[in-house]
């Protein structure tokens, strides 16, 4: 990490092509401070957490995406809400990334948003990724929270966001991300 | 359901094969009360969950589990806790299971249970699962709540439980599901 | 309890005169089915919980109130959301009545709303207070769940509330607990 | 803040004279590196919260408890569990600080503990804390997590740990929580 660049890794916390984690997370790209780059990781490779399959090997895709955190200076999660939790998907992913010896999260900044069609814009699935983060030392940013509600309504065609206020709070996210880097650095 | 038998669907929250929660659910068959059944349904075989996978259509192994769920007249879930949470593999069945149409845990009385080595047994991850009962509307139980810590010393040989206390109280666990139910019809 | 009454007691958890849980409540009765009473029972004063006071004495405001409550067929709590948990002056009442050797909550069917400015509408203090009923055996519905946000817009002049959907879930939550409490009996 | 010192303001949750968590805090100074004070700051003359009072004058006892915590380097709070939850009281004294204007735990270190009885040793109120204080933008250390589960048989006569695991893991949450202080600043 140097002072003039900030590598963030994205995760998406839902597999659909047209989710509305993952667009707010391209919304995002265009929205961040010169410096920045936010590269997304895919969690669709990663297979279902099975102690037994792990003891014959780790898979590759599991590898990838935990050097790929490793090699981050920060990491930015973009959670759907199922169920008024995490989605089984992410956790999933998460559940195979903390076996493995150098754990990826370790230390590591991050910052969490999400969006749903509800009001509540994940809130209740953010808290219970906030506590996984404690067992695994990540360092989760307390503001600001981006909880993007209605998201079916909140997109221009070309991916961008229609609302001045959640894009200004998306790009808060950002600069406070790298600030809150720099402060743990 | 009638009033001398009680037939009780199991759920593991893990995939490993000596899973300590799928052997406290065997335990908990030879614990059960005259009359009550207890059948453990896998959920290995419930893929990844992603929108437009189901938009193709519900794979067989989802609507045989949401099946044999709405037949059952209680559920019994062993969880146990990955990452201060609920395991990925366990919450991807449940946000599968949520998208049918005939919901299968809605009014569904349910008894949580869990196992795990270290000392707190799996207590985080049953408060976040009862919060997605919440949503589904699944009847969870408050009483009694079974924390088997240090799992890996808790079983003997024949799969049967060592500790008097925690025989007790799987026992207890059982007896209240019926009550439990019973009340609720 | 007899087929044609229910009689509720509701506890608002802010202490204010105008507090906008205590005005819900209000605006609930006017919204009960026919045959309901709520009555609201003040918790202004319970002093602070200090275990050294009560070895001396429980104070009678909490035996008159752990009385009301036992004398209920079911209970309605309106909470306000103070800093993402339970107010410390709703929680600190709670504590007391929890040490009544006749639990005042145990097996009582209990509904949940709140209303705050914010946009979460006290989400977040719901699901800390339905984990304290886990302990005390309060059977809390799971819905509807009323979040009221914009509180200080809800209401009319005449305490009454502007909107038609607010009115129609929070006689839909009091239609709920009285079947709540008629399935629990 | 200089190098060799570190001022440590403590909070206690619980008001009882033997307090298990005042008795925390005290056995932690003897276990404290060289050059961290850890002072005790009272919340027993924190009224309870009410919003008609606040606006009549805040009490003296806050605005003094909230100036410690302004001038304190860092916080470390003892907190017991009541009722599977933060303690009232606790709350109480958090909800009157969290309305000064200058707010004292603004990105504020915090390091959080606690004692009980019971097993499981405050997890369940410790969680709930952290998330008050994703509200706060109080810092709160990931790790280590001290959870004193039978605290009534933790004590010698003369207040120190009877366990060497205790006494290290509460030394270790000190260390830590000058590390993760001089980190952020």
């Amino acid at each position: 990490m140097n002072a003039a660049t900030l590598n963030v890794l994205a995760l998406s916390g839902s597999l659909r092509k047209g989710s509305f984690n993952t667009r707010l997370i391209e919304a995002a790209k265009g929205l961040a401070p010169k410096g920045m780059t936010i590269d997304i990781a895919s969690i669709r490779d990663i297979p279902l957490y099975d102690e037994d399959v792990r003891s014959q090997g780790v898979p590759a895709s599991v590898k990838t995406l935990a050097q790929k955190i490793r090699d981050a200076d920060a990491v930015l999660i973009s959670t759907p809400e199922y169920n008024y939790s995490i989605p089984g998907v992410l956790k999933n992913a998460i559940d195979w990334l903390s076996r493995e010896e150098k754990q990826p999260f370790d230390g590591k900044p991050i910052a969490i948003m999400g969006a749903s069609m509800g009001k509540l814009g994940t809130a209740r699935s953010q808290y219970h990724l906030r506590q996984v983060f404690v067992f695994l030392n990540g360092l989760v940013m307390t503001r600001p929270e981006v909880f993007l509600g209605a998201a079916h309504e909140a997109f221009n065609d070309d991916g961008t966001l229609k609302d001045d206020g959640t894009q200004k709070i998306v790009a808060e996210l950002l600069e406070k991300l790298w600030a809150w880097t720099k402060r743990l650095n």
